[in-house]
């Protein structure tokens, strides 16, 4: 394994746990929506809203909080009251300033890293204000020599931060939890990425296996491993 | 004056109009909020409102979507019901969507910056995903060298800027609408800055007399008369 000069990490579910409070969320959303739909149908409901929502809105808190709203109007028919509504933004609300605790591993394996004189980076989309405010929270920030937060992590995204750092498939390395957004673009464009497995994940996140045969990535069960595996 | 190397554009409302888009959405409110209460009483709450939800949604279209259904909430004491609030979440999309029209000179005056060798900058705040499709809807993408999204266009944000682009006094400039974004803080560090008013503006970007008495900044009447700003 040649030397890595860029190591780019992933934030949400590599860094810090993201995903659960969502699900947290959500599952009060159900709670809230209980008189007019049962599970399956406000689970199904609310994802045609999101994903119908994603071109206009793209990812982050304050989309998921307006598809909330959008769901409990269409599965009330109408007739939710504003103090429903106000429930959903105040939880929406608590998505943009749950406390940010570092998953474990982290802290350890980025003072390892920069004290091997590797550049660390940041890359993570959605919502820029709420990505900042995260990673200010975090108390990470110092440790990153570049923050890219981008609408979407696809083929040309990384292919244009490959061209503006000058990275090339030997001194530049992927790290994170999504197979859809940090290894699969990563691995076609022929560059290393390390999937870091998390327990909760987004459902539009996910990749069809087939895709996955196609491309050579790693895999760790830790995010230490990393430390191994980048030289 | 020296030559530029960095020419640096706001975008909203200094190369396409869209402060007019939010007062018209607003003007839509009002009519909506009317059974609630009076026009005075609604603006004042919107602004409140607005204000206070500021540090946790940052600027953009979907912080201001969540901040009207919050007023309506309020003014109507909590009897508004979905139909209404689909209502605003429908106005609040037109913002997400409406063409994007290059105002009066953009074109010819980006044309000819570039044809002199200039790097063309758009420096803008807000949403992300929203100022991305809004750059790519005006068809400009392809004048411009870099695309900053930032979340606050103060001091540090340009420093950090300068920074990286090793901009210096001499080879840069800023150009925009907004007092209080894109004149004083660069002015307030030793930039050029030219200020271009545009006839809308929105109440949050307003600066106090005394302080734009302390800088020095350039203003033109129209785009154009940039062509002789900058050699």
């Amino acid at each position: 394994m040649p030397i890595q000069t860029f190591i780019a990490f992933d934030a949400d579910d590599t860094l810090w746990p993201n995903q659960p409070h969502f699900d947290h969320v959500e599952l009060q959303l159900l709670r809230l929506l209980a008189p007019y739909a049962d599970e399956p149908t406000i689970n199904a409901r609310l994802y045609d809203v999101q994903r119908a929502n994603m071109q206009l809105f793209g990812y982050g808190a304050k989309s998921f909080m307006l598809s909330m709203i959008e769901t409990t109007i269409q599965l009330s028919g109408g007739a939710v009251v504003g103090g429903e509504i106000q429930q959903i933004l105040d939880l929406g609300k608590e998505l943009l300033r749950f406390p940010i605790e570092p998953l474990p591993d982290v802290v350890e394996v980025l003072t390892e890293l920069k004290l091997r004189g590797h550049q660390l980076l940041v890359l993570t989309k959605g919502d820029l204000f709420d990505q900042e405010s995260k990673l200010a929270r975090s108390g990470l920030g110092d440790f990153f020599d570049y923050v890219e937060i981008v609408s979407e992590k696809n083929e040309p995204t990384y292919q244009r931060l490959f061209t503006r750092l000058e990275a090339t498939p030997a001194n530049f390395v992927m790290i994170g939890n999504s197979l859809k957004s940090d290894i699969l673009p990563v691995a076609r464009l022929g560059y290393p990425a390390v999937h870091v497995p998390y327990h909760a994940n987004w459902i539009h996140e996910h990749v069809p296996a087939e895709q996955l045969a196609e491309v050579n990535f790693h895999t760790v069960t830790a995010l230490r491993e990393v430390l191994d595996y980048v030289r």
